[in-house]
């Protein structure tokens, strides 16, 4: 073993608003012993995301929150370090939910091993990943769009935005894509092929919403919530899908009571006379999904019809810093942590 | 014919909030003649729903507005007395758009016409007809209540409501209502069947209704939003489903803006948490289960197991106080407005 120590960032207290410098701790602890059919993992790489800020609060939510005191939940690329497990060697890359912390102790079984002939690592956290998978299922599920039809994504220079506007495309539609900032607009047109990009902190974001849609839009991929929903929702079509996938300009607020004026009765209103469906979902319900995205996605990205950005910070102790940037809006493409050296060099 | 003027509802105004007795006025107008292909239909009964007040407003919906100076609109069951129409006889009983007036010269062709042998004519403006369309296929098509499960419905007085929660149980499914006034909830256990019911009007509704739905909420028949849709949304489980058919509650504010807190980002949160799905419909888009409703609830309707009440205001005159009576839920089953005798006596 490379270090005596197990860095870890456990969860100190529960965030009011935006995650505060106090509210995660860098710690140390001793490096677990791996048990029985467990394997001992060192991380390579962390993957940041959204639902993390969900994960911190207390309350019922999807998953269980993160304890006080617990290291913060992460998928991961890592090495197995040591193995007491007889399906998994010494030496291998893995994804896994090893969590913010140098090494882990986890069950051998059920780890996705990685070839790294076939893709770059990285990408099981992003593109041929649960980000990938989120935007694939998601948008053809219960997006469904067909040719012809306007596809419209917040965040979507961020690893599930871009995915969707880049499938959507490739399924025949127009894909509109709203980002935090001209430049970020610029590279979804110039870079992921978007039909239209859109600033939403644009004073006249709205109107110009309005007009990059001429025809309405049938798909409003949600990730956003907040305003951006405020303005798409008087350009939903009849009978148009809104796959709820994410709210991340509600995380730093959940709980507490929303300023007025009220806007649910006129979101009410416009589900019943534009008939729209809003379908909430995550990851894990489309696991079965999983063989056909990463056949499908698998082959978009080695044509290049599917490209990706990722933004890597250095070092485990940077992680809560990225954190509270990412809620921010402030990465562009899926955010990294390199918490140890890559074994591949 | 039996009288030389057409008395007809035009609407004068466009509400602001509720209706005022200046919004619709009762106005006298020549008998129509009819043209080639059309019949000349003579009102008997006249029905009541709250979709009526969204056409009062301007602005998109989901069919153009009344507008000013034009007859009211509505379904009605009409006595044939003229017809230039080879498939429809004098005589006859039919299902026909008249609106609110004694006379109206329609196209003969698609009329449904009644047999009152088969069923009370009446019927076909409730239990088996537009109301009872829209509980049949919002609840199976969208809700699809499974075998123990919990299905909870607003208005359930109301022809919609109190056939939704029939129909649930026919499917093995527990039924819980929610009306205004101890007296319906009562009734809603006692003649409709309903395993539970509440008077959303009771301090401690939402406690009531946290106690009345044990293991929660699977499936909620929306036809009311506001207070009730609020203390619903919390007993949601994962997976639920919202048929969207009405929002009663709000028709009288359309357009206006309504005080915070702003309910839109708990609403969302939960949408995505619990993975809900919110589906909007009318029942026009379901027309194509028109036979089956027919045959199903016709069948039901016979042996007893869907019950219905009818609410019978006299004289075309009273219909814009029993439209306004209707909006603030003082009707108990099917409101419908009798316009003139009666043919069968």
């Amino acid at each position: 073993m490379s270090r005596l120590v197990n860095r870890r960032v456990v969860l100190a207290a529960r965030p009011r608003g935006e995650p505060a410098p106090g509210d995660l701790r860098l710690e140390e602890a001793p490096v677990p012993e791996p048990g029985e059919g467990q394997v001992l993992l060192r991380t390579v790489l962390l993957s940041l995301d959204p639902y993390m800020r969900l994960r911190m609060d207390e309350g019922p939510s999807y998953a269980p929150p993160v304890g006080i005191g617990e290291v913060m939940v992460g998928g991961t690329v890592a090495e197995v370090v040591a193995s007491r497990h007889p399906g998994v060697r010494e030496g291998e890359l893995v994804l896994a939910p090893a969590g913010w912390q140098d090494y882990a102790a986890l069950d051998g079984q059920g780890l996705r091993k990685l070839d790294p002939a076939a893709a770059a690592p990285s990408t099981a956290l992003g593109v041929l990943g649960m980000p990938g998978l989120t935007a694939y299922a998601g948008l053809l599920a219960i997006g469904r769009p067909l040719p012809g039809e306007t596809v419209v994504v917040a965040a979507a220079t961020g690893p599930v935005g871009s995915a969707v506007g880049q499938i959507a495309r490739i399924k025949g539609a127009r894909a509109v894509g709203i980002a935090g900032g001209p430049e970020k607009a610029r590279a979804l047109v110039e870079e992921f092929g978007f039909d239209a990009a859109l600033d939403h902190r644009a004073p006249d974001f709205p109107d110009r919403l309005r007009a990059a849609c001429p025809d309405g839009i049938d798909v409003y991929f949600e990730n956003v919530g907040g305003a951006v929903l405020r303005a798409v929702l008087p350009l939903l079509n009849d009978f148009a899908r809104v796959p709820v996938c994410g709210l991340v300009a509600h995380y730093n607020q959940a709980g507490g009571p929303a300023e007025g004026p009220d806007a649910l009765p006129a979101l009410m209103l416009q589900v019943l006379v534009r008939r729209l469906v809003l379908r909430g979902f995550i990851v894990s319900d489309f696991a079965d999904q999983e063989p056909a995205f990463l056949h499908d996605m698998g082959a978009w990205v080695r044509e290049g019809r599917v490209r990706y950005r990722e933004q890597v910070v250095e070092g485990l102790e940077r992680a809560p810093e990225a954190l509270a940037g990412l809620l921010r809006g402030e990465n562009f493409g899926k955010l990294l942590v390199r918490v140890g050296p890559d074994p591949l060099g």
